[in-house]
């Protein structure tokens, strides 16, 4: 892009506003790195605590390090006493995205550290912040089905934990590992719309804490993180592969989108969701439930192929496609996908939030302060002259 | 500007990113516009209530009109008992900013419109969001106090009845119109940084609230609506008209800055801290308290010439630096200072979240996605071989 006169109103599409050292998103090769390494690769050989390692301290930790880590994290994840009765007392009909946002502004005032303004400081914030997450999430779904929120148990992984306070079974060792590779295909991706809502208020200053409440914010909304139950939406409208061929044309020929189709980066299959799809093939298969992938499965190729046909351009699969089927099948409720979501990419957040506040890449930490061009015409150019109200 | 390489972490100062018919600041001219009207206008004749009116409605209201929108929003002052019930329960030493984000997103779930995308419906939910600000802070305030939080008085105007519900008294005539310029002055203030936070996060299509904790979250930073207590502090540290001199020579020697002076968009005095400084001095008199607005009167003479004859440039007094000992000869507790500010500006929040979504002046409305440049060094140009755990 040579000239600003294409930024306004495009939502910043295409314009590079910052540097970063966290990710780099190649949407036309389908790469996607976090601090230097594939995602692909992390996929395969790390856990989300080594990921969120890696994203805080910019390197891979060795085996002490991990497992040192690991233990701060699990020793982190209790929410305070008090917190969880405040969410006892709300309405049990709360959205989880806004019980998860609301329980991040209180937490606040419960972390030691939170006058501490320094690198460090905010680093143990976001690795505290990243260990009650999961917590958040899984409480307030055992709250508001009347059950009591399980404590952690600190001997499991971040990825089984979680799976073990929402329903009371610790996880299979392959479903816990596949949730885990969802937890770090989520993790981090650059400037999105949560992220940049997390470094946007990170650059007056404000506190992590305040900060990822806004990233929460952003998430919950369903051209992002709410994207994920969109999809499973309607993967149950269609409910039957039979259904597939009658639903495409339609959508189609409505002007509608199929969920899970199209980002604004990737001019290539995600290549989350070509990690994302096999695992849902197995979940299905393990329990027995396979409707959903075989759905997935033909509606990317009936969709990818009507799409071509009526655009006479291609379309690309995403990261929700194939995770909403996944999710599903491991028992996950329809409204926690993107608190799921949310439980990972806070460790994104967290390190996109440090790398605003002290500087990382950029030359000088600035606030974030557009411009907008008013195109108010209320009173032709010239401003309204004021007119009392008794003789409005 | 001609090209985007001078975006590049700038924090978009200067971009013009977006169209909207809501304000007009023009920074070299020193005038504020809210939807065709100057601000200046609105303060001398209107009262906050009118000018969330405009805000919302693009219209000054007339008498019937007006008197209609204040009892809707007086009656919509009320918090649901089971917030004011999960807000007791909270650590009393929690900051009001991170209360009120918390509140904001625990309101959500009590908005019986919740789900309703219309714009309407908007409408209405920003009107119910303003009248219930002021009620959280202050009901915040008497709550950390260890006092029951008061019923709102809905004879009472919106200025009148926060000082009411915080202090249990009935304030003055002339404090209450005071306050409520306040108000009107912090109402909008186009692409602020809480603003942007706001539309940034309303255009992934999350739902006011989830937008208007952002801007809460945003707002709390010592760069944006944290000023007014930094100035405060400023004044308290001076303490005396004395030590103004040594102040000053202190600060600008060490690189330091004064507080209240300087903004991102004002290139003269900031047009509400014009109308501030007298209220603030009548307030000093009435209260037999004049030592602040001295103060910050020599302050402002001293400091520019100072930075004048250091950078050679002019600095212009911005908004926060009258506020400050305005709210503090009304006996507005100084962590109250940057609520204060959210109360007011929740009204222009809320116009530029329904602005973001229901379209307004932008062709269409587009998620914030924009890019970032990697600059991580991590293994050179190329992406790093993965490592197995036991060989690093």
């Amino acid at each position: 892009m040579d000239d600003t006169a294409n930024i306004l109103n495009t939502g910043l599409r295409g314009v590079t506003i910052a540097s970063s050292r966290i990710s780099d998103v190649d949407g036309t090769a389908g790469k996607l790195i976090y601090r230097g390494y594939l995602v692909k690769d992390l996929a395969e050989n790390a856990s989300f605590e080594e990921v969120v390692y890696l994203l805080l301290y910019e390197k891979l930790p060795d085996q002490i390090e991990l497992e040192n880590f690991k233990e701060r994290l699990a020793g982190k994840r209790s929410l305070p006493a008090d917190i969880v009765t405040a969410l006892g007392v709300l309405s049990k009909a709360a959205s989880p995205m806004d019980i998860l946002q609301a329980a991040v502004s209180m937490l606040a005032a419960y972390d030691f550290e939170i006058r501490d303004r320094s690198r460090e400081a905010a680093l143990r914030m976001a690795m505290r912040l990243t260990a009650k997450f999961a917590t958040i999430v899984a409480a307030w779904d055992r709250i508001r089905n009347g059950e009591k929120p399980l404590d952690p148990k600190p001997e499991l992984g971040h990825a089984a934990n979680f799976l073990y306070m929402l329903s009371g079974t610790v996880p299979d060792p392959e479903v816990a590992r596949f949730f885990d590779v969802g937890l770090v295909l989520h993790a981090e991706h650059s400037f999105n719309a949560s992220t940049f809502a997390a470094r946007e208020v990170a650059s007056t200053r404000a506190h992590i804490y305040a900060a990822i409440g806004a990233a929460v914010g952003s998430l919950s909304g369903e051209l992002h993180g709410g994207a994920n139950v969109r999809v499973m939406e309607m993967l149950k409208e269609i409910d039957s592969p039979d259904a597939i061929d009658a639903y495409v044309d339609n959508i189609l020929s409505t002007g509608g989108k199929i969920f899970g189709l199209g980002h604004a980066v990737y001019k290539i299959d995600d290549p989350r969701a070509l990690i994302l799809a096999p695992m849902s093939r197995i979940m299905g298969e393990r329990t027995g439930n396979t409707k959903w992938y075989q759905i997935s499965k033909i509606l990317e190729e009936k969709g990818k192929a009507a799409f071509k046909r009526q655009k006479g351009t291609d379309i690309f699969v995403n990261i929700d496609f194939y995770s909403a089927s996944l999710y599903h099948c491991m028992g996950i409720p329809l409204d926690l996908f993107t608190p799921v979501f949310a439980i990972s990419r806070v460790a994104g957040w967290t390190a996109h939030v440090i790398e605003e506040q002290f500087a990382g890449a950029a030359p000088k930490p600035v606030l974030y302060r557009p411009e907008s061009e008013y195109v108010g015409d209320y009173c032709g150019p010239e401003e309204c002259p004021f007119i009392p109200i008794n003789k409005r």
